[in-house]
Formats: structure tokens, sequence, C-alpha cells
């Protein structure tokens, strides 16, 4: 008997914000894998900390702040044969991801390795998308509108497009990016009704309207935009 | 001290995939309040049945299923007047809203008409969207890559720009649209990219290849499409 390979959805930040069924699934996992940054640790694993059994074991995937595919692919790659070996053990692994594990998701990663060869189960999360949506109290989509979600390493022409042919939009990753979307919004005449959300759900929080949004964003930040009138009434 | 109004994203229906959050909070509250549907009942409420306390005073909103704004919005109007005197009396009042209350979601209709008078919280849920990625294991989106997400009530002309100008696609509230969609999508060369699912999370699911998809889907059901090879190697 083989064990179970899951991808755990760990949600936005909030450890409560984390489903019932994940923090199930983590408390009994003899196994648990994380990506983890360096110098910050892994995002995922902080917020499921206090579900992990203190017998578990822990495989760390440490991975590198470096431009290019193949040194991050290295370490999933190894990664994924530490899992493979507690797989063929018959022991279950839970793979912890912040956010949803199939939405801008590491876990896809490790799934493309293992999907084909174990019993695999997803358990899909809250997104931080949402979650900035809910910091704003303000709807990030309604009835017949299209929504785009756009990350913001993306050229400027790009998101110009893609915003223009949506009711709703959401700019991912920001970190370094946030001076020249500021501009770039500024000139579709969109910053008044463009809102900044960092470190959604989390103690530190920031939810602004975008021209109040600080100078340097985190790269776990994002901005929302909606250009209709508010339709919901 | 007037009550606080909560938003509660109940996530896709699986009553395990409920956050930690939201199932505390409706385990506490006092009031609950819900959409219902003329025949089915309300979908939210069953999957929260088990969190409510049996002294709690309920509010069921009967949405008319009939076309037009005006006969939905008069319902969400007298819904919010109640909860509004249940606020002003002291008594916090949750309102449940499958997925996540401002991703396609009701509860902003109610939040509209009270947001600016009372202390209102929204706790995000998972949406229906990654739980569908979730049940057939494949990643939504990843990368640099951008989403849309469509509803299928707009026409096939705005529906195929949209898929045309993003990586991945999500196409919402199917329903009597199945066999346009169908035949929409066939005609873009895209049937073999696209994956069929309906009632996610539920015993009843259905996860298929869209070309295998049933010819009458609920309205609970979506097609997501991935256009790209694998990304994630």
């Amino acid at each position: 008997m083989t064990g179970t390979l899951y991808g755990i959805g760990t949600g936005p930040g909030d450890p409560e914000l984390v489903t019932r069924k994940a923090w199930r699934i983590v408390s009994e996992a003899q196994v648990i894998a994380y990506p983890s940054a360096e110098g910050t640790g892994s995002f995922a694993r902080s917020i499921m900390a206090e579900a992990i059994s203190p017998d578990a074991v822990e495989i760390e995937m440490p991975v590198p702040m470096v431009s290019g595919r193949a040194p991050a692919q290295s370490i999933y790659e190894s990664g994924a044969a530490t899992i493979r070996q507690h797989l063929e053990a018959g022991r279950d692994v839970a793979v912890l991801c912040e956010g949803d594990p199939l939405f801008y998701g590491s876990f896809m990663y490790v799934l493309a390795r293992l999907r084909d060869d174990f019993t695999t189960m997803v358990i899909p999360g809250v997104t931080s998308m949402t979650a900035c949506a809910s910091a704003h109290r303000q709807a990030l989509v309604a009835r017949n509108d299209t929504l785009v979600v756009i990350p913001a390493t993306l050229d400027d022409e790009t998101i110009r497009d893609r915003i223009a042919m949506a009711e709703a939009a959401v700019i991912m990753k920001l970190g370094r990016h946030l001076p020249r979307l500021k501009f770039l919004l500024d000139g579709m005449g969109l910053t008044g009704k463009a809102l900044f959300v960092s470190h959604a759900s989390l103690p530190h929080e920031n939810a602004t309207p975008l021209a109040e949004a600080p100078e340097e964003a985190p790269y776990f930040s994002m901005i929302i935009i909606y250009k209709g009138a508010d339709p919901w009434i």
C-alpha cells in the first residue's frame, strides 16, 4: 500500500482562514513538505504551525530567489524524489502551499512529477485575491462581469490590453513593479477605482486606495480594480 | 452597542471546505441570514447546517427565479431591513454565501445596504473555481499566465474574444448555456484543453473532459480551459 499525496491550500495567511479539511489532514499527516524562501523561511508552514504534529517528518524545499526556471525546478525535483520515497513506504505526505495549490501555486511542480504514480488529492484554499476584496469589503466581481487576473511581471502593453477587456481586474505579485503599475493605471484613468492590499488577513495587513499605497510593495501584495459603477443595487 | 455584520464564505459545498473562522463565527452567531431558491432551499445553509446553533434566529431571503433585477433586489431590500433591526438591537448577524461572498456572491447586495452604518467583516471562502481545478488535479493558472473568468451568459463573440487574450479561462454559471459553449469551444479548437465540473467537492461531483460532459448542466457547473502545454516542469 502506497501513501496518498495531498496538496494543501493554506489560505492567504490567517491560520483561521485554513479550511477544516486542510487543518485535519495536516494534523494527521506523518510527513509534511513545503517550499521555503531564503531568509524568510516558509510562509505556508508558518500558517499551519499549530496543526503540525511534533512527530511529523518535515521536508523543506528551499527555493532559490534567482532568475530562470532551472534552479527552482532542481529543488522541486529533489523534493519530489524524497516525497516519492515516503509515498512508496506507505506514508501519506501533505505538501503545503499558501493560497490555493493550483492558483499560481508551487504545488503544481510536485504534482506534475508524482500524480501519475500515486493517489493524489488537492484541498483547495482561500486565495489572496478574495482575501484582498474582503479587506476592502468591496465586491471583486458581480453579475455578468468578466474578471481578469494578471501578473505584474507582464509588460505595460499586455497589462493595458487585458485590463481593457474586463469589468474587473486583479494584478498579482506586485513587488518592485508597483511604481510602474501606478503610472500605467493613472494613464488609464483608473487610479480612483484601484485598491491596494498587502499581507491580506495578517495582523500587518495594509488595505488602502491605490493613491495611498506605499512606495515599496512586498511580493505578496496586489491591486484590485473595479471599473463599473456599483452594479449591485 | 450595535452588532457586527459578517459576510461568510461557505466554500464550494463540502462542509469540511469551510474555513475555521467561518465555522466559528457561524457557531457563535445569534442571527443567521441566507438566500434560498424556490424548490431547492438554501445551498449555503445546507453547507453550514452542523455549525448553526439551534437557538439562532434565521432570516431566509427567498430569491425568485425570474428575469430582471427588481424582484431579487426587493427580497434583498427587505432582508437587509430585517438584518438592520437585529444589528441595531446589538445582535451580530452572519450572512451565509456559497463560495466567496465577494466573488459573484449575493452578499454584496446586503453589504451595499448596510456597510455604511455598521461594523462589517467579510470572511473569504474557497471559490468553486479552484475547487474545480482541484477536482481535476490540474493547475488552473501558473507563472506569468493571465486568467480570465467569464460568465456563460455573455454572447459568443464576447466570450471568444475574452478567452483569446488569456492563457487560462474559466466559464462560470453554465446551466442551459452548455451546448452553445461546447459548440463555440469546438470551433476555437479548444475542446481537447477544456474540462467540465459540476457540483465540485460534493458527493455527486462530476469531473470530466468537456467532450464527455452531460447534455444538461446545472447552474453550479463550469468549464476550465488551459491553452498552453504543461508549463510546470
